[in-house]
């Protein structure tokens, strides 16, 4: 628990390289993470190659430690395997729709958080990049995904070359709701954005951004409505084109 | 990791209850996870009262863990209480769409198994219900989740009463690929599935249930090409109804 509650997300790296011993031993590690009738419905793309970070850089926004970590971890949702294997064995698989996708990502997904708590309880930090789904479809052809393969999340890892401050977190009562869920009022939310809202460096951000309030950051810059339904577009088209719609 | 590498899911749970202090504690702490854009995008609802366990039972396929142990959590992609922050904060929000459910899925995905691996860790047992996305929109009914807020993944918790034995996993190669994904021909498919296909305990299922081969149990009978379709036709409307498509 100790690693969990002093955890920050890591964005610059030493040069010194991740063992592939300890890189193995993590990612078998956390194949132990249950998974939907034990199918283990996920697969990792790991690169290492330089030349292979520079073509994965743009998709993610040129985030510097694209290419600076030393290991980066493409896990994606997997129904291919399972499907080849019942191909070879005279059965009749359905997993080409959306259930199965959904299915995979929680494999996916599970797996990959399972693979930072271990990660960082051994001092590597760990960047999630939050930019593959944006870039799917370029993602699928440089990684060479095929039919029921999906790109779900990336890791940035290494070893940490920076100790930055932990973020705040929203207070226990804005994410838990006993037996059924009670909405938000105004007054209940002033009470649980308040800290944030107050926090120097976001008083600094609306300023620097000429906005009035936090929220409008989100909403006007960071993910404004109109890049999330260009980008929805997109990934349904991926979706598509990887068979799982 | 020990706890990791030694972990199995639970299904029998002692009378013993699990201390509220321990799990707002394994709650908060869990909340330590990446979130995008720091905006935690899930809501947790915690189901303790017997009726309410009771309600919810049928819609995971009346495994007795429901009702059985102490306490429930459903882990919902939440993106609610962000638009009403933001609502409250004159800022226009954009996240009635696939690519926020995607990501609010993403966020509660990796808060549940940062708890699961939490929780393990003090000795708690975890089942992770699979049965969530398949009865979506009455799990929305019972815990009234308004527009917006979508069941993901419900956890069975509580102390254990088994040790079961601990379940295969396919070999560390069958889910790594260097570089690029290297599609899997006939051979190695064999080579990955042999210890699988060959458990005791796998052949006598295959035997019970009149199978040819262990594929097949998935396929025709746990995860059928009906059923899979059937359900992501109700999951798709269960996020129209809930606002993300």
């Amino acid at each position: 628990m100790k690693t969990v509650i002093s955890r920050k997300s890591i964005r610059k790296f030493a040069e010194r390289p991740v063992d592939s011993t300890l890189l193995n031993t993590l990612l078998d590690a956390s194949a132990r993470t249950q998974t939907m009738g034990n199918l283990q419905l996920y697969s990792v793309v790991i690169t290492q190659d330089e030349k292979n970070k520079q073509k994965l850089s743009p998709l993610h926004f040129n985030q510097p430690m694209v290419v600076q970590a030393p290991v980066l971890l493409t896990v994606c949702a997997d129904f291919n395997r399972t499907v080849k294997w019942a191909e070879y064995r005279k059965a009749h698989p359905g997993y080409d729709n959306f259930l199965s996708f959904m299915n995979a990502v929680s494999d996916a997904l599970l797996y990959t958080q399972t693979f930072c708590n271990l990660a960082e309880a051994e001092g590597l930090g760990i960047c999630y990049l939050g930019t593959t789904l944006y870039s799917s479809s370029q993602i699928i052809e440089i990684l060479k995904l095929p039919r029921l393969v999906f790109p779900i999340a990336t890791l940035a890892v290494g070893w940490p070359a920076e100790n930055p401050n932990q973020t705040d977190r929203l207070p226990l009562s804005a994410i838990i709701h006993n037996e059924v869920y009670h909405d938000y009022t105004e007054s209940t939310i002033d009470d649980l954005y308040n800290y944030k809202e107050n926090l120097p460096e976001n008083k600094r951000f609306i300023e620097i951004n000429n906005k009035e309030t936090l929220a409008q950051i989100f909403t006007d810059i960071r993910y404004s409505k109109n890049d999330n339904e260009m980008i929805s577009g997109t990934l349904i088209e991926a979706l598509k084109q990887q068979g799982f719609l």
